[in-house]
C-alpha cells in the first residue's frame, strides 16, 4: 500500500506549528478586538453565483467548484456537451457551490444578506481558510487563511488612522519591528491619469508604475510606451516615479503637480490628514512611508491603499488594504463605504521563523510526566488530576512499562519534568526530575506545583 | 437584485453566535490541553481515494467531492459515458479530491503519514468543521465542527478513564450538569453474538438493540427476529435488554451469563476497571451508567464505546466515542490501538442555549465609545488610544455626526458606557455615561479605567 498524502498544495499542521500559527492568530485577534472589531464566520461554500465574476476571468479559473449530488449532477452530465461548451460553462452545469477564493466577497455577501439586522458602522474581524487552485510554489498554498478587518458604512478617515494603527500593534507585539507601512491613496492614481489627458488607461498606467521595485524604472517607461501612453505623458509620469523619502516633501510635490485636478486635491488632503495625525502621535518602531507607486491592482479600491513589508525580508507584502466605495453594490447594496485590511499569516508566521521571533514554544506541551510504576495506577491517576486541577498540564504515563520505555516517550515528547513516586505507606513520596539538567529531588506536592507555574 | 443567500444547511455565525461558539471551543480545548493532548489540523480537502469506502456506502454518497480543474477536468468530461456508468463512477472520473467527512480518518491518515516522526502514544486533538452532503434539517447542517481527541499506541484502559474524566470536566466546565455518560464494551456485543450461536449476526443484533431507547423491547424483539435470529437466541438476548441501574449489579449479571466466553469476560474485566476507577474517585456532577444496549453502529469499535447525553435535553447524544484496535489499517499501518471521543458543538449550543447556561455575553464586544464632537478628533484618537493600552476595548465614533446618530450606534451596539469629553484648557474633562442606569459622571481616566476593569 502507498503511504498516503494529501493535495498538492495542502498542509497539515503539526502540534508545534499550530502553537505557533495560534501564537500569530491571537495577537492579530486580540488587536481587532481593542478597536471594537467583532468576529464573525461564513461557509466554506457560498453559491456559485456569489463568486463568479467578482475576481476577473483568472479568478474564476481558480475558484474550487463542489460537484452537485445525486440526481441534479445526473441529470446536467448526461446533457453535458463537452464538444461546444466552454470550459466554465461545462464548470456551471455541473456545480452550484464553491469554496470561497477570499474573505472580502463572503463579507459584502454577509453585509446585503443582514443589511437590516446590522448596526452601522459595522466593524468586523475574520480568520478562516481560502481556497485557490493556483499553480502551488514556495510560499503558495491551495488553503491559506486570511486574517481581515473591515469597517463598512464610514468614510472617516480616522478609519484608516484605526488600520494603520492596528497594523503597527500586530507587528509590534510580534517583535517584528522593521516594519515599513507603504500609503498611496487611488484618487492620486485617478488625477495622475486625468493630467496625463489620458484618463482612459488609469489601469494600464496603475499596473505598470506598481511593479516599479520589481522591474525598475526603465522597465516602467517601457510598458508604459508599450500600452500607447504619448511622450507628453511619460513626461508627467516619469518625475512622479522617483518621489521617495520625507513624506511631508512628496505632500507638497503632489500638490504642486495635482493642482488642477480636483479629485488630486482631494486625494492629496486625504493622505495629508494620515500624514499629520502619525507626525503629531508617532507609531511605535513602524515607519509610515507614502508611496506613489503603490496601486495592489485590485480594482475595487477608490481611497486610502496600504500594504506592509518588512524591511529585508524580500517576500513581498506581509498585510494589506484599503477603502472601497461600492463592495457591495455587486450584491444590490450601494454607496457603503468601507475601508479594511487583511494580514498573510503565512508570510508573517515564515518571517518569525527567520528571525527567530517566536517564544519558544514546546514540540508537546505536557509540562510533568507522571512515571507508571510500583504504585497503584489508580492513586497515580488520582495525583495526576490533581495536578491538571493546579493547571499544570500532567501526563500519567498509560502503560505500567519497563522504566526505560517511559523515558524514551519522556523524551520524545520532551517534556521538561518527570515525576518518579514511591507508596512509604501513609503517602506517595515524590521524587521530581529536571529532564534538561537532570537534577532530582524530593519535594511536597506544592512545591512542585510552584516550581512548574513558574516555567 | 435577489438578496443574496448561502448554500442549504451552511451558516452564518454573528459576533455573538462566534462569542458563545468560541466559549464552548475553549473549554473543550482547555480540557483537552490539561491531559497534554496536542492541536492539530489537516486540510478541508483530502483526495477522494483517503476518504472513500471509509463511511460505507452511505457515506461515500455523502461525500462532497471537488472538481478537478481544467484539462483534466475537460478530458474527463468528454469521455463520460453518462448512460452506463454508475453514480460513483462518473464522480470519480471528474474529481479527485473531497471535503473531509469527519476529523478520524484524516487522523488516521495522518498518523501513517508521520508515524516515523510521532512519538507513541500519540494524543492529539482537532477542532475543525466537516462536511456532508445530508438533507439539512433541525440541528443538522452540511458544515458543522466537530472536536475530537484521541490517543493512540496505547492499549491502557488508563486512556479510557482519561476521557469519562474529560467528559465530565467539560461538561461540569460548560455547567451542564445532567449528564449521564453510558458506557459498553464491543466484546460484550461480541459475547453475545458468540453465545446465541449466531455469531455472524452480530452486526444484525448491535443495529436493532442500539435502537430500544427509541422503538422499545418489543419492536426490537421483531427486528431480532426479521432478522434470523432463532427462538434460543431471543431467549438469551431478551434478558440482557431489561439489564439497567445499578452498575455493580449489571458487571455481577453479565459475568455469569457471560462466564463462558473468553472474550466476554475480557470485556466485563474491561468495564470493571473503569467503575472500580469511579467508585474510588466519583465523577463530579456526571453518572457513570453501563447500558448494554449502546453500540454506536461504528464497526471500528473494538473496545470501551461512550454516548454521552444530557438527561431531559431530547436531542440525542452530545459526545461520543470508543476504542479501535485497527483505525490506521486502511492506510497501511497494522495492529495500533487507540480511544478517542468526540463532542459535538451544534448540540452543545443548543443545550446551552436551552438552558439559559451562556454568560451574558454583549452583542458586541465594545466597553466604552467615546464620542465624536467638540474635541480636535486627533486628540479623542489619542485618548481612545490610551484606554486600548489599558485593555478597555474602546471605539471613538468615527464622524462629528449629530449627537442623535452617535447615541443611536451606541445603542446599536449596546455599549455599556460612552465617554463625552470636553475641552478644558490643559486637558480633557471626562464624563463618563453608564447607558444602563443613565447615570452620568465626571471621572478622571484612571477611575474610568478601574471602573470598566471591573465589568
Amino acid at each position: 500500500m502507498n503511504k498516503p498524502s494529501i493535495p498538492k498544495g495542502t498542509r497539515d499542521f503539526s502540534p508545534l506549528e499550530m502553537r505557533r500559527r495560534n501564537y500569530i492568530f491571537d495577537v492579530i485577534k486580540k488587536t481587532f478586538e481593542g478597536y471594537g472589531f467583532n468576529q464573525i464566520e461564513t461557509p466554506s461554500m457560498e453559491n456559485l453565483s456569489s463568486l463568479t465574476g467578482k475576481y476577473g476571468d483568472e479568478g474564476d479559473r481558480l475558484i474550487f467548484k463542489v460537484l452537485n449530488r445525486g440526481d441534479k449532477f445526473l441529470k446536467a452530465v448526461k446533457s453535458v456537451d463537452a464538444s461546444t461548451s466552454s470550459l466554465a460553462a461545462l464548470e456551471q452545469s455541473l456545480c452550484n457551490e464553491g469554496l470561497r477564493y477570499d474573505l472580502t466577497v463572503p463579507f459584502a455577501r454577509y453585509v446585503v444578506q443582514y443589511q437590516n439586522e446590522l448596526t452601522f458602522p459595522f466593524k468586523r474581524f475574520q480568520i478562516q481558510p481560502v481556497w485557490r487552485a493556483d499553480r502551488p510554489q514556495k510560499g503558495r498554498y491551495r488553503e491559506f487563511f486570511q486574517c481581515d478587518a473591515d469597517i463598512i458604512g464610514s468614510d472617516s478617515l480616522l478609519n484608516e488612522i484605526d488600520f494603520i494603527q492596528i497594523i503597527s500593534t500586530v507587528f509590534n507585539s510580534l517583535k517584528i519591528n522593521n516594519v515599513v507601512i507603504k500609503l498611496n491613496n487611488r484618487k492620486i492614481l485617478s488625477a495622475i491619469a486625468e493630467l496625463t489627458g489620458q484618463p482612459d488607461k488609469i489601469i494600464d498606467i496603475t499596473v505598470a508604475i506598481d511593479k516599479l521595485d520589481k522591474i525598475g524604472e526603465d522597465a516602467v517607461i517601457k510598458e508604459l510606451i508599450d500600452k500607447g501612453l504619448n511622450n507628453s505623458s511619460i513626461s508627467f509620469i516619469k518625475p512622479l516615479l522617483s518621489l521617495k523619502g520625507d513624506n511631508s516633501l512628496i505632500l507638497k510635490e503632489l500638490k504642486k503637480v495635482l493642482s488642477s485636478s480636483k479629485v488630486g486635491v482631494k486625494g492629496v488632503d486625504e493622505l495629508e490628514f494620515l500624514v499629520n495625525y502619525f507626525l503629531k502621535y508617532p507609531l511605535k518602531d513602524s515607519a509610515l512611508q507614502l508611496d506613489m507607486t503603490l496601486a495592489r491592482g485590485l480594482n475595487y479600491y477608490t481611497g486610502a491603499i496600504f500594504e506592509v513589508v518588512v524591511d529585508g525580508a524580500g517576500i513581498g507584502s506581509v498585510s494589506g488594504g484599503g477603502r472601497y466605495d461600492d463592495l457591495t453594490g455587486v450584491f444590490g447594496l450601494k454607496n457603503i463605504s468601507g475601508v479594511g485590511i487583511s494580514f498573510g499569516a503565512d508570510r508573517i508566521y515564515d518571517v518569525m521563523i527567520e528571525n527567530n521571533l517566536f517564544p519558544d514554544f514546546k514540540k508537546m506541551s505536557t509540562q510533568l510526566l507522571i512515571v507508571n510504576q510500583d504504585v497503584d495506577p489508580f492513586e497515580l491517576n488520582n495525583l495526576a488530576n490533581k495536578f491538571r486541577l493546579n493547571e499544570v498540564v500532567t501526563e500519567l504515563y498509560p502503560d505500567q512499562s519497563k522504566l526505560k520505555k517511559q523515558l524514551k516517550y519522556a523524551n520524545g515528547i520532551a517534556v521538561p519534568f518527570v515525576l518518579f513516586c514511591t507508596d512509604i505507606g501513609t503517602e506517595l513520596q515524590l521524587e521530581l526530575k529536571d529532564m534538561n539538567s537532570g537534577n532530582q529531588e524530593v519535594l511536597g506536592f506544592s512545591s512542585i506545583v510552584n516550581k512548574l507555574k513558574n516555567i
